[in-house]
């Protein structure tokens, strides 16, 4: 497929994700969110908290990607060491954000504390992401936005984010599907018309409903006429196979 | 911490979750147990079904870790590309592996075909990894585990392999948790438990439980001393703090 689209990656901080003990829950929404803007998740990292390690990351991403999102370690314990390390990675001073110092002086009033107001440190000159769920501010510098690991504020973060990501290109999405053909028994003919509409994507996601294999085929692509060029000789290929083709998505046990 | 254990890194490869359809689910399950095991987990990435980003991604990370284990992308269909880039990434041809061919025929019988036969080829010389879900094996190369995508086969595959991972060194790990003192107001002081601990990892993880915040702080290190002398500093900083220290994890709804 031709490729104009914005892209972005994901980068996930933390230890606790790399140890098994939480479950990361924000690559999910972020893609899907993308996905709708019509920008393109290409890649996602999770990295511990090691400065080098964020420093490189962050380094690599902004110059291969449009937009970075960066989710965790910015608290206020020891190893939340996010924000410093995104300065170090831009040759940016890491010092005490006059807007944001304010933020958590109004939120904190005398329980404010050294560690606590550390979370208003940011590279200087970077622009402040809202939290409207405990305060503490996220912040993006150039095309790096850097936000909270809690799910309920990541989510808020990026929603606050997301009406100023510029460049996507919504996509046309379609899907025919079908049940009682198995992907195994249509692979070779999937990747025929996969081959005849070079300028889309054509995913198989094969399921298990009441017994039998089906699979949903997910076309993408530009425009609407290119979408459906596809979409009907899927359907005559499921046909030919002896099924039965089906506009839209069938619900079942996804198998991939 | 002095670190001399053995690392892995996880390869999520799939334009599925990219795209936030699916939400993985391998690399929490693979961490989990790689932590039990005692081999620290220090990356994994989500990349697409895209030849050359496998190729790198393969190459940069088997040389920098101990292990690598990569999930999706070696089913029957034309976007099922994982085997192929690792023979790739390896230099190797890529070809009819003999025994994965007689159990996919004695599997498939005579609804064998030429898509479903793809999943009988790997790098020349691979060793398989059993599918009892399936049948179609993962299979490794040198330190390369190329497993399947869908969550129950992976973590069967993974399975099979686990008692094979050398290297390991199993970290003492214990939590001393309070309610009623957020992390907040203890953070500084918990730095300085730290900085004094340099030779053991201390991690706080934040909670609420019915309406009052908690925190879970867990020590990982190499002995019980080490652990304990760390865990003991925390006990009396919850103290100082006016709190009450609690001998292992609090159940709450964990805010990081």
């Amino acid at each position: 497929m031709t490729d104009t689209t914005a892209t972005a990656c994901v980068l996930v901080i933390g230890n606790e994700v790399l140890s098994g003990r939480t479950q990361d829950a924000n690559i999910n929404y972020i893609a899907s969110e993308l996905t709708k803007l019509g920008i393109r998740l290409a890649e996602c990292r999770v990295i511990p908290d090691v400065e080098s390690e964020i420093v490189d990351a962050v380094n690599h991403c902004r110059a291969k990607y449009s937009y970075v999102f960066t989710t965790g370690g910015i608290g206020s314990t020891h190893d939340d060491i996010t924000a410093a390390s995104v300065a170090k990675a831009f040759g940016l001073e890491f010092g005490m954000n006059p807007e944001a110092e304010r933020i958590l002086l109004d939120h904190y009033g005398d329980k404010a504390n050294d560690a606590r107001m550390r979370m208003a440190m940011t590279p200087v000159g970077a622009e402040l992401i809202d939290n409207p769920v405990s305060k503490a501010p996220g912040f993006r510098v150039e095309n790096v936005y850097v936000m909270a690991g809690v799910p309920v504020i990541a989510r808020a973060m990026f929603d606050n984010v997301k009406g100023t990501l510029a460049g996507g290109k919504l996509l046309v999405v379609k899907t025919v599907s079908t049940i009682g053909i198995s992907e195994g028994m249509i692979a070779v003919e999937l990747g025929d018309v996969q081959k005849a509409h070079a300028d889309v994507d054509i995913g198989s996601y094969p399921f298990l409903k009441m017994g039998k294999f089906g699979t949903n085929l997910v076309v993408r692509g530009e425009t609407d006429a290119l979408v459906e060029a596809a979409c009907a000789d899927l359907r005559q290929l499921i046909e030919d196979a002896g099924g039965e083709p089906i506009d839209g998505e069938t619900e079942g046990d996804e198998l991939k």
